[in-house]
């Protein structure tokens, strides 16, 4: 499933090539490796819902990593975050430089909404996935989220803001999947809803763990370098409540989560074993 | 009607602020004037074709003038061309941060797109806009350009590689305004590749002129540094052909542009008189 997907993106890339360092670039961060937790949400929904996988899901699901890879590499630039490895490997502007890798960004950005609109599906559908995409991703989502953290660096935020930076960050393109499912599935409204709420308590169960691994965590187990949230004086939630009950907030996110899809498997036809396993791979213990 | 087009962008950054640093930003370089010259070559073609502009049409430029602002954003940066000015004011890094800029060009980029989904034209005449568009502005196009010339500075370049660099980083985008009148207009095949032909001839004038202007040109008129190509040891036209017979390489393919829209004129129902007045704004005299 994360091969078909990887196997997408490898595919854009081997056409219509007009920079070959430009394309190396950008492979260099897709081949870095990652969980590709956002195309899994997205593909084992579709299977919960029985949908036969074929390369417009592919489509889909590369399309999201690849903003996703896009977002990575600009979030490490010197300007930004300023970090020298990810994914346990250097990151790009390290392996590269700043030019080319502000252009593998962009053009990761641009690349993945041509790569879904090449999807056969429906074009009312594509559209749609479309718009969302644009919404979780720019302005009106991770972008805009990320520009909250900038200017949040160094400074006491109470829940509220942390909550609109993670929301915004992450919470939204990890929704996107959920969404998508929904889209593709030709899901009704209460569904879409439901959905949309358990992509929500996942996008804050991973940031939650996404904290918390940044204090408990080390370099290997990390691929990036630790702590470096203490570093930055960032308000984060082991900062406002501490390990143990941070643990336990994004445990009940995950309980949440499942408890959405045990409701989901009786009004709708759905397997919820594939979602399952995934969401529980988010969990930590105390 | 450049009125209409800043409005449509103006209204998409009204809405679902989540960052008023960032939107702040991104206005500042929106505002910054500049000629729309794609909007309105876009908007010119379907007057041409005798269409009632609506606000369908207006979100299509608007995207695509946002893509471009987003691009000049990046390129300006201290990694990229490093320019202090840009339309006459401070560049969007020098104005606020560079992680500010990196954010407000990665928003535009991702934001087009949202824009462009929410038109209310046919969905399938939608998605090949949103295909194209991706294509013309990603690896495949601007950005692989981009880097092209990025690579190509302090370096001796054949004609043969100029071209490749300028039909990449600027051609295909000014193209697509052309294509998009032709997707827009329900145009047959052979009016695809005439008009098609057309917009590559003008953006190969655009940017000799751009090459012709960065020599001969003041700060007063060109709103930004000039003779940075000179500075940057770029293979420029006037470094290859010199000034006089850059002018009328420049000039000529306006010629031949316009002389398409005269066969034009006579096979579809068009009307070359507003496409030929931005046309011939592009012309230089030696």
């Amino acid at each position: 499933m994360i091969e078909h997907t990887n196997e997408a993106i490898r595919n854009y890339y081997k056409e219509l090539i007009v920079s070959s360092d430009l394309t190396k670039a950008i492979l260099y961060s897709v081949d870095a490796g990652g969980k590709r937790l956002r195309p899994l949400l997205f593909l084992m929904l579709l299977e919960g819902f029985g949908i036969a996988l074929n390369n417009d899901h592919y489509s889909i699901a590369a399309s999201l990593e690849m903003i996703h890879t896009g977002s990575l590499i600009h979030d490490d630039l010197p300007a930004m975050d300023n970090d020298d490895y990810r994914r346990g490997q250097l990151t790009n502007h390290k392996k590269f430089d700043e030019a080319t890798a502000i252009l593998a960004g962009d053009a990761l950005f641009l690349d993945a909404f041509g790569l879904l609109a090449s999807s056969k599906l429906a074009p009312d559908k594509v559209v749609q996935l479309i718009s969302f995409l644009s919404d979780a991703s720019g302005s009106r989502g991770m972008v805009g989220g990320q520009m909250l953290d900038v200017k949040g660096e160094h400074q006491a935020l109470k829940e509220a803001d942390l909550v609109a930076i993670h929301t915004n960050k992450t919470g939204k393109l990890l929704t996107f999947p959920f969404i998508a499912a929904g889209i593709v599935s030709d899901l009704d409204e209460k569904g879409m809803t439901l959905l949309q709420k358990a992509g929500q308590l996942v996008g804050l169960a991973f940031q939650v763990r996404d904290d918390i691994l940044d204090v408990t965590a080390d370099f290997s187990e990390l691929g990036k370098t630790p702590k470096k949230d203490i570093f930055a004086e960032k308000t984060t939630y082991p900062s406002l409540f501490g390990l143990e009950k941070s643990t336990s907030i994004l445990n009940q996110a995950l309980d949440d989560a499942l408890g959405i899809f045990e409701s989901f498997e009786k009004a709708y036809q759905f397997d919820r074993q594939a979602i399952k396993t995934i969401i529980e791979r988010l969990r930590l213990h105390a």
